[in-house]
């Protein structure tokens, strides 16, 4: 799915919402207990309740890894129930050498080796291009790039003044020159509300995948004020506040009240820039 | 396994050698082909043939990964296969929010979950202390945070110049308040022999992790000079130079004369600082 088409995705849904399927066996309500795989039937059912309201499902891999073999057949298995016409990020975070990238890019992109092929995969910069070259061989896939993240740490380095700016501008400008906007995402947190403009200006016509909005207390209408762009540009993501909005046996209708509540905002936005 | 245990174990075996099990099907010799897991199997003889002459395993996810769900159990098999004495590292290079990089030190250090316990894990600095602080929260264990890698492309950013200097050296200083050096090693590629001596001004009693030795070209004696400290402080890896010494019936003998090399080189230079 290159941009044009997401884009058409998003106009058609009304939302450019990410449902996040960070799904802890811990949180799965009891009545789903008694099936083979419960974290498995509650993202089917979670998916269900929301496919026509979202635009991305991005399962974090660290949730599954955590429960070993099982966890990693819960991920093959949810990825094997999104619709194909919703896009799928893995969010992985990986990135290493050129040779080792390129298992990566096997793990979350090759469907015959790893029974997988994502749309996107997260990467984070660190190692720099020939870490992240791996992944853009393969034409119809996506990197989404760590730039400005959520957490609160991201002050640590993220955000220190070289030369040229700070490190997330520079690796924003330099990794622009690796790929093109329908192989290169972003990923800045909505906790940065603010410098979603100054963002604007080094990467215009970039999606950005912006995760924060709920539980961490990032606010949509800030995000877009300063992050739309022509093509909508943003994947805002959500997982908590959707995904574990009840724990009771009406799991999945909470979830789809909070990703419509969030869909519906997102409608207005999208009207009120014009957009659709 | 702290510090002092692992310099113990350095001088009981004259060596800082690790291996690295970077293992791919295609390169496993094809008399291993008849077996259920060729990938094990050829793990396991490659252990059983140098577990003498090392003192650390890696073997680096990615490879694994790549193979889906078979390879994912090849990583645990392999890590259930590798003897008590020999320190595990888990070459995976994650890093997320806190809650994430929770889950992912289950993935590898909590062996009720996820069936594998390594005594320690590459992390990825980018995303600050939050990222690190989880698996920290495991006091037996071990964060080996990347500091300058081996790849070419490292200077894209590694080498950034800030006010406090370039981002590897202030990732270096930075985190060293997170943790103490049982707890923390630092990833510093071979093919930066001339910097080591800088970097042991920067962290003069970390262990440092340091591939890039034999394919990617770093020189031991070179490192060695400038990197060894008073408890040793090198765990020196090599992956493809001698896993892959041989393709034939031969492989596992192949690879010891390898391992053997590297372990003589380093016993001489234990001998000549005074170490053994």
């Amino acid at each position: 799915m290159n941009a044009t088409q997401l884009f058409e995705e998003i106009k058609k849904k009304k939302s450019f919402l990410c449902v996040g399927l960070d799904t802890v066996l811990e949180q799965v309500p009891e009545h789903l207990l008694k099936y083979k795989d419960p974290v498995l039937e509650f993202n089917k059912q979670i998916i269900d309740a929301t496919k026509d309201l979202c635009v991305a499902y991005k399962p974090n891999t660290a949730f599954y890894e955590a429960r070993g073999i099982k966890g990693w057949q819960s991920l093959i298995d949810t990825w094997k129930y999104i619709p194909e016409d919703v896009f799928t990020i893995a969010d992985a975070k990986r990135g290493d050498i050129g040779n080792t990238s390129a298992m990566y890019a096997d793990a979350f992109f090759n469907l015959e080796k790893s029974e997988m092929s994502f749309d996107a995969v997260t990467v984070a910069p660190y190692m720099g291009k020939d870490s992240v070259g791996p992944f853009l061989q393969y034409k119809d896939k996506w990197v989404i790039l760590l730039a400005l993240t959520s957490n609160p740490s991201h002050e640590d380095f993220q955000t220190l003044e070289g030369s040229s700016g700070k490190l997330y501008e520079e690796v924003i400008r330099v990794s622009a020159q690796w790929a093109d906007n329908d192989q290169l995402m972003y990923v800045v947190g909505a906790t940065r509300g603010k410098e979603f403009e100054h963002i604007r200006k080094l990467a215009p016509d970039n999606f950005l995948l912006v995760p924060g909005v709920g539980a961490q207390g990032g606010s949509l209408a800030e995000v877009c004020e300063y992050g739309l762009n022509t093509q909508c540009g943003l994947l805002v993501n959500s997982s908590r506040g959707i995904i574990y909005a009840s724990k009771g046996l009406d799991f999945a209708e909470k979830a789809r009240e909070e990703a419509l509540k969030l869909q519906k905002e997102m409608e207005h936005i999208l009207k009120n820039k014009g957009l659709i």
